[in-house]
């Protein structure tokens, strides 16, 4: 057995995106502090966030129509038309932010790239993932990209399988624990933890204990020690 | 030369869409009716959507920002909270509204699905386009699932080689003159115009003029005699 295919994620693997959402976030507590201390809004826009995602999916569009919800009804629909103008400027500059890579992600999907075919598999928003990878400038390392809606052990098959491989032979690598790694463990495929400082609360999940296809690495740059083992 | 796959449009060609659209047109016309006449109204909404559409892509979240977005500035930030939270209860409503086939579809789909490989390809918001394709109860006359962020020559090339296929050697059935014919035409392919009542507006383009792989029909069930003629 050997490895043909690594599937890379994107956000907060490839570059930042939590960061982000963080600072958005902090705006909208100190837009709304007159209604609700910070505990209770981030309380209450997870709530409606997590509601939301049954109709928006994942990405920044359907966060931002959930940071306007959030606001009306903490506010009991008395927040100021000015502040909603102002979410919603925060949640298009999350949107057209610069994409930067994170440090060492470039020379990393370079090498990798000379030994295996690569394909981005992310889930979120289409227009905005291929937006982001167009801005970052590493879509000539990938031979395919997979956007999805969720990520399943199924979709993980799925995505392999139109690259011409099996989760089996194939490694994922990502920060998310629930979505990177245990999804494409169950997949039976290799699965690689690069973590990054901030996870989303919707993304946390327990680590794999000593799984035999389970690896944490500090950096992408950093999985090819584990790769060697693999062959 | 004879046939292999037939693509197939979603939105106006397996179900309706525009007409939700013109509903919610509407309704967003009368909640702003003490700002501006309808007629100020479409037009400021429509320039937002063209603008907003860089950063959005498509879809009913961004339609949903850009309606927010356009009563903020009609009104010059004086919109009450109130219509802003209707505003996103008609964005919501668009994204749960239940999916029908339109009529004569489904039997259309299982008649070509018995002599061609069908892919869905389909342009706008992943997450929604994959929940009105489970809504509709259609997925499964389709052997592949194409969600593009555009639909260029090049996206079909590349999509119906994703299917094992050409673009020579397969039609794009749909109702969009922009989307579905000339980009499937540039392609080398075959294109099958079905009309829909009504048009988006930013989805309006001219007819070609007798060409000889473009043929209009009255509905997907109509494709068949220009098929045979195919061959």
């Amino acid at each position: 057995m050997s490895l043909e295919i690594i599937g890379v994620d994107a956000d907060d693997t490839l570059w930042h995106t939590e960061t982000l959402f963080r600072l958005t976030h902090q705006r909208f507590n100190e837009l709304l502090g007159e209604f609700a201390d910070a505990d209770t809004l981030e309380a209450k826009l997870s709530a409606i966030e997590r509601e939301n995602m049954k109709v928006f999916g994942y990405g920044s569009k359907g966060f931002t129509l959930s940071m306007i919800q959030t606001a009306l009804e903490v506010s009991d629909s008395k927040v100021s038309p000015g502040v909603i103008k102002e979410l919603l400027q925060a949640g298009k500059e999350m949107m057209t932010h610069p994409i930067e890579p994170l440090p060492g992600v470039e020379d990393a999907l370079k090498a990798l790239a000379e030994r295996f075919r690569l394909v981005l598999i992310t889930k979120g928003d289409l227009f905005h993932q291929e937006s982001k990878l167009a801005a970052s400038g590493l879509g000539s390392h990938f031979s395919g990209v997979e956007i999805v809606s969720e990520k399943t052990p199924e979709i993980y098959t799925r995505a392999f399988a139109r690259h011409g491989g099996a989760a089996e032979t194939s490694l994922m690598a990502g920060n998310s624990i629930k979505s990177d790694i245990l999804p494409m463990l169950q997949a039976g495929g290799y699965a690689a933890l690069i973590p990054y400082p901030l996870v989303w609360e919707h993304e946390r999940a327990e680590k794999p204990s000593d799984h035999p296809r389970f690896r944490e690495v500090e950096a992408l740059s950093r999985l090819r020690a584990w790769l060697d083992e693999i062959g």
